[in-house]
């Protein structure tokens, strides 16, 4: 691609005999009509082009089923580029010639037989949108020499370099070269403890046999194609830091760095601003699935420039799960850290999930039921309210280990990883009740302080023989906790995209969900289609008549729970968040005239429609 | 004070003419033998020394009881200080001189009738602790100069500043000015919305008519005797951080900034250790009561260096509220942050015990009952119980305007000034469970969504005639659920001294917070021996009673809330917490196995004393 006059052909042609490929010389693919118009003087405009770029782009669909070709087009404007690649978009590779106007002025009226006058070169100069994801080439150095660095670059170099071959990035790197990506992966080497990790990692699996492994990083940045696309899977934090120091001096404008770990969303939008000045895009993207996930298709939640999102999506969106209707599991989420935001919630709302089911394990539990049972409990409904979280669940409590029950033999300290801790922590900065995932996290902190509990333990009674629930209310009280887990859930997610300005698309990201990751559920698939219609999932019609179908058995589950000393902190936040947002007036006026009295903090009356600020002396001889 | 010869009976005596107060050479109280050992060369030691300073110190007393005097004493070091200054702590000035080695030399090799040989003078100066507290006078001046300098110091300085004149700078200050000290005040001019507040301030009340006022910085800053010691009282956040900056290029060595305001701890910890650079104190100190605790006698919790804390020592405690026995509200909280964490918590601790006085007040609205009627309900057991909250409640629910309930004229959006939601962050950063502020917190954001909870009113029902409890049993469980907030409250503390190696005194704690601040109690009374002999509550014996005598009430109040659909979140983490920290095998086995199986996140196992990790392959077609 380029103006007219920078050699298309010539560097086409050269590069055809070189990689044995055929060359088509896009403009012998125009219209009569067209033609005329250009040698009468006349630019031509969009329409005059559709129908030929759609001639271009179905050639190079045909060619590519045999064995791909090059074709020569200007191509100027990323629309029309956006045509000629169209379901291609994974195979195109774009080299953009580019010089000065003096240059490209002389080769023009050297010409013999161009139907093209150089008078219009400079309309072509102000059409032309400088690509980002092109392989550039100064035309000024001989024809040769551009053929033989473009096929250095074309043939040796890999599309995607990743980053740390932890159980995330073997699998991620598996999963690209399964779809067909030519990839390096590079590991630090750390004497004693991280050697030759990519090596070994390469020579384990016999279809990674193509892939360049470094422990090297200039030689990895050099392995790949320009721009490059770098995903780094490493730890969150610092190490993110660290790396991306590393890799500055190596890099070269419009190289993106993906990060796919689990980022701190504040961390991540930094990040992305410091590395803007450096004209290098930053995308955080957060990615669910687990190792095998990862490995099989996650679901990713891409956040950053959409421009740089738009040069990585042919990755993503390839290795990604696949929704029910076979679209990927990966979006663009939105500008800055919303796609670590995004993967934040979707953890809150795992953790939620957990206890949910951790809760109605233990009552089940409570009234002397073995694993087995349990399990045999959790399956009767499984078709209506069906999870991945469900169905691990119960393949966990079913396996056994030398005829014993595995769960009897896991200690019983939950831990966390930062990501519900920071669910909470932005809940509470942004003025949200997420009560259920933040009741979540403090069950876990509470189930690690052990040694207190086996202290106050035997001075408590703990019998909970008289529970009186059947199976079937304690499964209706667990689904109607998770409709409002996930009410809660999305609402942070909006009112977040509001504070932030990030505009986020509550179905896309709940269709992203629905397969890939850990929170995937028919529930899940059931919200793409509520939250296309209503950004509060309360407000749907079907989702209230569930609502209030299953609030008889919560409203049952979480007092019998509560009278035989089984804790149930997140059913009984579930029940009580309904309470409290379904109350038209709240006890809060209380609080408002505690405030006022002990600190002249003022309030607000219902009397009083101005909204205005008042303050009581409360007391008769008030100071 | 200062070592032999740098002239103390010279200054003193002019000092003395100049004041009209007698001078006593503090030498001439020396017993017999003290002379006699000193004449033949050889130091007193610190036990010669204890009787005399003890007659000094008597003498200074006898003396302050008339119209003061001014001794001299070489009073090399801080304990001979501190015994000089016992009891009259408040009123002591010193006054320190000292010059170069050669230039008190030559004077004392000049002297005639002087007991003391030079060569005791190097042994002096090797024992010398230079004062921070003191004014610093070089000798090389003529005495009459140093006697004008001081006649200023002393006779026209203030011994306290105070920056901010809102509602708390305001009460503060007036209660200093009560309590018998010289100060000067300061609030910034702000064309058209901060005019002459310093002077209308003064104006407005008779017994400021002493104090010095000013809109401009420098002047305030001439105004305060060297240390100065300095009470911010503005806003927290950024104004704390422009004031400090304002006033550095005006501040001495050993200057004391006092921030009283609600700063984070964080902040606090940053900025003392930015300006202990610039050789400048920095104490933050909680301070909570509100406007009338302000005036009356606060709850103060003063953090950071020690030293800097005794200076300032006899305003605070003087200022502070008594606790029963006649002790200061107001105690040294530990280094760094650990003053305004410590009024973190006591708001945070606050919330939950707001929130709980809340939700009572909506069981008994429920159930029909006018605001008269739940207050008369609150009073039954006000011995039992008592507290400041319980008291302001009860005060604001009889209050009528206009022959109407005013709590019924109040909007209910609680709002929140950032301490709850502090309390918050910092427990999920610590890994503390603190449930109840937590759901105290979200509690207000719920009531905040005003419009979202009017739309979904209509859907649901809240009848709650059915409601089944007695009002014994009503304040029994708040009762227990109030010692449960206390519980957790100060198990944060706790962690986070331990996190952050503050060494707090928890008893301590409690015993300041036994008056003059917002959660003033019976039970905080009683917390004060509790948490001298353990750090958790539970451990206690009498609490631990109270119970196991108040948990039927709990368990019974919670559920029927619950089947009456009334939302109360507090109620029910109380209970939750209770039952979950006395589990001795909490069903968190379950989550461990989640987060192996989808995550590798690995187990440890209950038949494995070792705590290595393990990790199963829990699929069969495990990748």
């Amino acid at each position: 691609m380029g103006v007219s006059g920078v050699g298309k052909t010539t560097i086409g042609t050269l590069l055809s005999e070189r990689l044995s490929i055929p060359y088509f010389d896009g403009d012998a693919f125009h219209p009569k009509e067209n033609i005329e118009k250009m040698t009468s003087g006349h630019p031509l405009n969009d329409n005059d082009r559709l129908g030929w770029l759609k001639s271009l782009n179905t050639l190079a669909k045909e060619q590519q089923e045999i064995k791909g070709c090059i074709i020569g087009c200007s191509a100027l404007k990323e629309k029309y580029r956006d045509l000629l690649k169209t379901n291609i978009e994974n195979d195109v590779k774009w080299i953009f010639l580019t010089g000065s106007y003096e240059l490209i002025v002389n080769r023009l009226e050297s010409r013999k037989g161009h139907y093209m006058p150089p008078s219009l070169l400079q309309s072509q100069l102000d059409s032309l949108e400088i690509p980002v994801d092109a392989i550039t080439i100064n035309i000024e150095k001989p024809p040769e020499e551009i053929v033989e660095m473009l096929t250095a670059e074309i043939l040796k170099k890999s599309d995607f370099g990743l980053i740390g071959l932890g159980v995330m990035g073997k699998s991620l790197s598996r999963n690209l070269v399964a779809k067909g990506f030519d990839i390096s992966v590079y590991n630090r080497h750390v004497p004693g403890t991280e050697e030759n990790i990519a090596r070994d990692f390469k020579n384990e699996f016999e279809e990674l046999k193509e892939i360049l492994a470094f422990d090297d990083l200039k030689s990895f940045i050099d392995s790949l194609q320009k721009p490059r696309k770098i995903m780094l899977m490493v730890n969150a934090g610092k190490a993110v830091d660290a790396v991306i120091d590393d890799l500055l001096p190596f890099l070269s404008e419009n190289d993106i760095i993906i990060d796919g770990g689990n980022s701190h969303y504040k961390d991540t939008a930094r990040r992305e601003a410091f590395l803007a000045e450096k004209t290098v895009f930053f995308i955080g993207a957060g990615i669910s699935g687990g190792e095998e996930g990862a490995l099989t298709g996650p679901s990713i939640m891409p956040g950053g420039e959409e421009k740089a999102y738009k040069m990585i999506k042919p990755f993503l969106e390839t290795i990604a799960a696949k929704d029910k209707k076979g679209k990927p599991c990966c979006t663009y989420i939105g500008s800055s850290g919303s796609g670590h935001f995004t993967k934040m919630i979707h953890n809150g709302i795992e953790y939620a999930e957990m206890q949910l089911l951790t809760e109605i394990y233990q009552i089940f539990k409570s009234t002397g039921k073995n694993p087995d049972e349990i399990a045999k409990m959790l399956l009767q409904r499984e078709n209506v309210m069906d999870s991945y979280l469900l169905e691990i669940t119960i393949e966990i409590l079913k396996k056994k280990e030398n005829g014993e029950w595995l769960i009897n033999k896991i200690l019983d300290k939950a831990e966390n990883k930062g990501t519900g801790n920071w669910t909470t922590i932005a809940a509470a900065e942004l003025g949200i009740p997420n009560t259920m995932i933040a009741s979540s996290l403090f069950a876990r902190y509470i189930s690690s302080f052990k040694e207190e509990r086996l202290k106050l333990n035997p001075l408590f009674s703990h019998e909970s023989n008289s529970l009186q629930l059947n199976s079937g209310e304690i499964l209706k009280a667990y689904q109607l906790a998770r409709i409002i887990n996930h009410a809660q859930g999305f609402k942070l997610l909006n009112e977040a995209s509001k504070a932030y300005n990030w505009q986020l698309n509550l179905s896309e990201i709940a269709r992203i969900w629905t397969n890939g990751c850990i929170i995937r559920s028919t529930l899940m698939e059931e919200l793409v289609n509520v939250l296309e219609k209503n950004e509060n999932l309360f407000y749907d019609k079907n989702i209230l008549e569930s609502v209030k179908e299953l609030k008889p058995a919560l409203s049952e589950t979480v007092p019998e729970c509560i009278k035989n000393s089984i804790p149930i902190p997140c059913l009984s936040e579930a029940i009580n968040y309904l309470n409290a947002i379904t109350l038209s007036e709240s006890p809060a006026n209380l609080i408002q005239a505690q405030r006022d009295y002990f600190g002249a903090h003022t309030y607000q009356r219902t009397d009083d429609e101005s909204g205005e600020f008042h303050h009581t002396h409360w007391k008769k001889a008030n100071l």
